[in-house]
């Protein structure tokens, strides 16, 4: 419904050679192929949510209102994070004819300026929000879960070496729903500062934002992989995730507390 | 089991050049293409559900009792909504050699006539029945729910632009079920006059019509889309609608209410 | 890991022309088809399960202990109805090399022989078992429901016309598990007797036989169609259970009860 | 995120011919293979789980922390187990240029020594772990299930001819979750040696390891099949598991008890 109203002003120069590459690994050809995983598994749904990719100092992102299985480079938008002198003001250096851009852009911002990340996912995952709809009923703004072993699959965090061990309690904060997407970003900026090592926020009511590191490796590493780290890593943590949160909700069902005491 | 029975009399002209085309967003080839999509997604089991595009005054129609992800080009029926003079006396332009007309077919006339809709589907999601028999122990037939962001997926309403907002109440009204699935249009019809902005109608323990609106759009714009916005436009409320459905549903199971005061 | 144990003797002449042929819709082409669906679809799990059809006097069947998506043509019996004088010695006239003949055989020939199906299917669908140990607990050997729109899904039975109506109640027999398999013939042919319309009979703690009739018709009827529409009846009353069910065991889960009195 | 840390050094001569094979049934190509379908499934999400199939005295390993639908052949860990004196000084014949070892590789040589295992697969499965969390409020190690067709497709253990019967208990033990994943070695053995007929271990808050035997067959034999047994026999024992575990957490919901007294 969204996708032909409210068209943004496109500037008449589109610089199409920013998202036309043969390369399978460039980024505007990994976030279709992204988002069509993202439907396939059930991760969205209509046009909720999204996926943005950080190469150097380029940003490539979904843009709004598109159905995730169906997006194609050609709806790429593209900008320069030195180039964004005011976030009220977003310069695109290529936009797609149709669409407008994401809402999530700020908080994708947010995490590749703040978090060095490399791709950043945005899914309205429903075990996510329901995990935060039963935190709401006991006033928390912190998912708390611990001595289950798919949490050994989280890095300890922000630029730190190694990964949760199993008695480790993994936190994920929660930051209050707003009307407007872009407004999350105070908020989201903040709970990264508070808790510095966490990988992914909450948002309660509406869904989850999830990120990866981008690692820099000399270039005789990277060519041991045939596609980027970054963005597995984003999909690995994003996996384990709401593995967590639908296990999470099924032991809510079944009575089972979700942290213990064992060691 | 329906699909040899009760074969009506076909014309011996049978207009096929209606529904062959080479043209993949061609109305009798999307159609069949929306119902396998239907079929893998769960959305439809066996013969429930059934789909219809309108294309200015002509109508494309999924036939009765066909398994949906079988369903070929052939099997369509076309009319002409200027030619429907009464509604008991259907006259197709095009008939398939098997099968019947789909009951469904006054409900999505009433959708392509009162809505200008351009695209109308129906199904029986488990999800939507569940809430139609959770609303019936408290004796209500308007389904509704806040504070949830997919809400943000849903236009305003009837010939409105714009979205609904996070903290706007998404109502949908729910209609009794009837033996005949044709007798439900009086009543498909007055839910649609006392909630002229719903893009939807639930059935009582039957399932959902969902439709999304034609756009009249000038011919250049329409180029830069290679598939029809009535079709995505329908799709993506019907796959927020029973995302919301599936969490209510979810919510309920946990005892969160669906309605919140939050602002 | 029954695949390897208690080979029969096989007959040296092993009439492989029965099972070989290029035509998809042959029934040894079409049980391996249905077998992959099956697993697709989540209906049979491991060796769970099998679907037998047949073609005028000729049954086709799918062995024991192979895993259902991976079965091929080579791996069907095959055996004549005429031929079965002795329930206990069963003679078949296409044995494949591996495997042995399904325990499920003398359960599908009793649908073949007193119900004149064309395919019957059987398998260990968790809802199916959910709902006999629901009813296990109030003693009850009937499954009831009504009220539910899928219900019009269902033929009136056995060489009757016309389908189910809304408001009738729909009503699949249970007869008690047994040991071995093939001592499950019995109580299926009592249940078949008691409830003559019935197109499936569920096993407590088991899962659920469904079948579909054979429909005599003329050749040039026949030519419209593509496929075997016994198999396509049977599938479609497959699903359509399934689906209510599933149904079942969520209303179970919210406390909303099977039958209803509405008009 | 593992993806890239502690690489462990790496003979310079990496014996490459060991996983290249044309041939599709080759452990190289089967592994990958599996780990796909695993994914597609669900029985694996992110990098959790892993999958090692043996083949006489040479072991095929699946690395750790790749996702599991994107393995290649080349990613493949081979090792010979009369070459393993000390258990911590792994040796292998072929190492991945990327990644390290799994740390189930002790689990799965366990398997394949002390129960002559020729597939053993390990997956974080929710049933199975919210299994292991509902038996840990009873303070119970052993996951015990009776009365349901299912368990019909179990051999009777270890060497042993023939399947459980329908009366049987199906028991499959627990042993507690450790923070190092090769740490779970020795319960894994006590565990195998206190119920050796056992085809499977859960591990308490953390997954399953499934494995089933090779047969030794005559070469004759061996040609009827295109496929190892050993693998299918371990995927039928872990799908027909998997079911189980899915059953009992629904009868959980439903108030069904696990173990009932039915003859």
């Amino acid at each position: 419904m969204a996708t032909e109203k409210d068209q943004p002003d496109h500037p008449t120069v589109n610089n199409d050679h920013l998202i036309k590459s043969a390369d399978s690994q460039h980024p505007a050809n990994l976030i279709p192929e992204l988002c069509r995983k993202f439907w396939t598994l059930g991760w969205v749904t209509g046009t909720g949510g999204g996926a943005s990719i950080r190469d150097e100092d380029l940003v490539y992102l979904a843009p709004s209102g598109v159905q995730k299985e169906l997006m194609k480079p050609e709806d790429i938008y593209v900008l320069a994070l030195s180039q964004q002198v005011d976030p009220k003001k977003r310069i695109y250096l290529r936009s797609p004819p149709s669409f407008k851009p994401s809402q999530c852009t700020p908080l994708f911002v947010a995490a590749f300026t703040k978090r060095n990340a490399g791709c950043c996912i945005h899914t309205h995952s429903q075990w996510a929000v329901l995990v935060t709809l039963l935190l709401e009923t006991v006033h928390s703004d912190l998912f708390e879960i611990n001595n289950i072993e798919q949490i050994k699959g989280f890095g300890k965090g922000f630029q730190k070496q190694g990964n949760l061990g199993y008695h480790d309690t993994l936190k994920i904060p929660v930051i209050e729903n707003t009307p407007h997407e872009e407004d999350l970003t105070e908020s989201l900026e903040e709970a990264m500062d508070k808790y510095p090592d966490t990988y992914a926020v909450l948002v309660r009511r509406h869904g989850i934002y999830v990120w990866g590191e981008t690692v820099h490796k000399a270039k005789t590493q990277a060519e041991r992989f045939d596609r980027p780290i970054f963005m597995e890593g984003t999909l690995l943590t994003y996996s384990s995730l709401d593995y967590l949160f639908q296990l999470a909700v099924e032991m809510r069902k079944l009575g089972l507390p979700w942290l213990s005491d064992i060691s």
